[in-house]
């Protein structure tokens, strides 16, 4: 086994040991991670997380760094590459989902990057609040020239995740896109909406991100919380991708919908419920998104390097990670926390 | 006013009437009505309502028959004509739903044929359980030479109903459907897909109905309540439209949506919940449907003349109406009553 060094969840907050990693099989790359997004699921998994012994919870799953070393049947790497890797790191490889590259879909579900079962050895996975990973090499990206590597990372969860509903629906040039909730994912929705040439709109209850909105490449923001302004945006967007994090009621969302249209909802998990008239009254869809496959990721990449689009940042070092989570419950950050994880060393 | 007759819901039950119809305007037809489907609707709007005066109400609202008279601004119909009419009966006519023909989405809401307000003089409206009918020219539709006037009521709205979806959803050759639900609006839905030219699947919990299914062209029955059958047809189908009447969950459909596809819930109104990893594994959708708009009725009613496509029905005189409300509560019918109204003479 390979000796590192992370951050496991003990009562709510993070503290730093020692951990271990998988000695390289054939395919495997060693990754050192230099920089690793924070995301609400993070959040998440850390609350509430005991820190019992036997449950070692690492998080991190958004995180770009530089390969160590190489199992002898990679090919697509060599020692000093830059990486990126997202929050799936493995899948079955056979089922239809993984042979059409939507290995986020694997009927067997895909290995999660922490929380997971690795499927070979079956030891669970642990995150990228560590100083290394190791990754089979069909689930790491080579990180394009041109992209700060800080800045990068939250594409691999927030990117894909807002870039997999704007390319399955289409999105490009006369497409009208309201994103709804400006935060980790919804400002990366903006950059990536305007770049593909769609009328951008921001849906937030936030009047203050108004400037930050413009900045983005949006044409304006509608403040959800004025009934005047939701009511004159009716019916207005082909597409309304929502990024809300916390669960809500999603009508006023629907009815932004024009005919024909769709809301993407993919801001959290669980149960949503729907009033059968708000789809019904102009043929509205809904659907939800979340992660993407391996190609869907490499062209986002390709596509963000391409037109100079990653995370807007706050990097700060692993040592910080405890005020970074407090931050982030009160969603004081503009827009994605990024941990800085050379301090490990 | 003119005088006619018909049933208004008495205490759960339907009981001959005397009515008035308002004096023609320039743009009505008056109708001498000959069928009336029956809908759940009928069935939802009858029971429970106590028949107090002043709050009458009379059932009905999709019909065939003849134009009696016409108003002096009408130029598309002339006595004697055969003629159909729907659940709508009028609209604002300026709204851009209403400009685009979909008069069913009309933003002031359209006049419903029966438990509605007529937009010009505020008189509720009087359904087509009933030997005469009034309505503006504009909501009515020649019915095409070759439709039996008794298996076509029914497609003004169950027809319709199910129209919709298919058309909006693009179901053409190659297309893979599944209907749900094999009823009033089911059979339709599997007859219309069908000669739209899509592979074409029943889910239903009631296998004898598997002979009926491959009557009405369908490929198969797949059978809801049989596990092994559900989890066979998982990710096969690209439309599943959803016609089951009663509440239900939807969970099992979506599940066999296939990949970017479409469930479409129309067997009822309300709010209807789904577990977001139903819509997000598969970036599948979630829509329902209503009524339609008029060039839609028209071009649906085009295609049926075309197809030989009408309902499948079973035809009662209107005295034994009751006998068919209490059928339709067990779902005692294959596939749809129609009242035969001359006996109203």
């Amino acid at each position: 086994m390979r000796t590192t060094v992370g951050l496991r969840a003990d009562g709510s907050a993070l503290r730093r040991t020692p951990l271990r990693r998988r000695d390289l099989r054939p395919d495997d790359l060693a990754v050192r991670v230099d920089h690793c997004g924070v995301c609400h699921t993070d959040l998440h998994a850390v609350s509430g997380h005991d820190g019992a012994a036997g449950d070692l919870l690492v998080p991190g799953h958004e995180f770009t760094g530089v390969v160590t070393e190489t199992g002898p049947a990679v090919t697509r790497f060599s020692p000093g590459d830059p990486v990126a890797v997202g929050n799936i790191v493995d899948s079955c490889g056979e089922c239809p989902m993984c042979r059409a590259g939507q290995e986020n879909f694997c009927h067997e579900f895909p290995t999660l990057t922490y929380g997971g079962t690795d499927r070979h050895d079956g030891s669970p996975t642990l995150g990228a609040f560590s100083r290394e990973y190791v990754v089979r090499d069909r689930f790491a990206h080579p990180l394009p020239p041109g992209l700060d590597p800080a800045a990068a990372a939250p594409l691999l969860c927030a990117g894909i995740t807002v870039w997999e509903p704007l390319r399955a629906l289409g999105v490009g040039p006369g497409t009208r896109v309201a994103v709804a909730g400006l935060g980790g994912l919804g400002h990366l929705a903006v950059k990536m909406a305007v770049a593909l040439g769609a009328g951008t709109s921001v849906i937030s209850r936030t009047p203050g991100k108004a400037e930050d909105a413009r900045r983005l490449g949006a044409d304006e923001l509608v403040v959800s919380t004025d009934p005047a302004q939701m009511a004159e945006a009716r019916d207005r967007f082909d597409i309304v991708i929502d990024t809300i994090s916390a669960p809500h009621d999603l009508g006023p969302y629907l009815r932004l919908v024009a005919m024909d249209g769709t809301l993407s909802h993919l801001g959290h998990l669980g149960p949503v419920t729907v009033e059968t008239m708000d789809l019904l009254v102009g043929r509205k869809r809904l659907s939800s998104a979340g992660s993407g496959g391996v190609p869907a990721t490499a062209a986002m990449l390709a596509f963000c390097a391409d037109k100079g689009i990653a995370a807007d940042i706050e990097v700060l070092p692993s040592a910080r990670a405890n005020e970074v989570l407090d931050r982030l419950r009160g969603n004081d950050v503009r827009y994605r926390f990024v941990l800085d994880l050379s301090d490990l060393d």
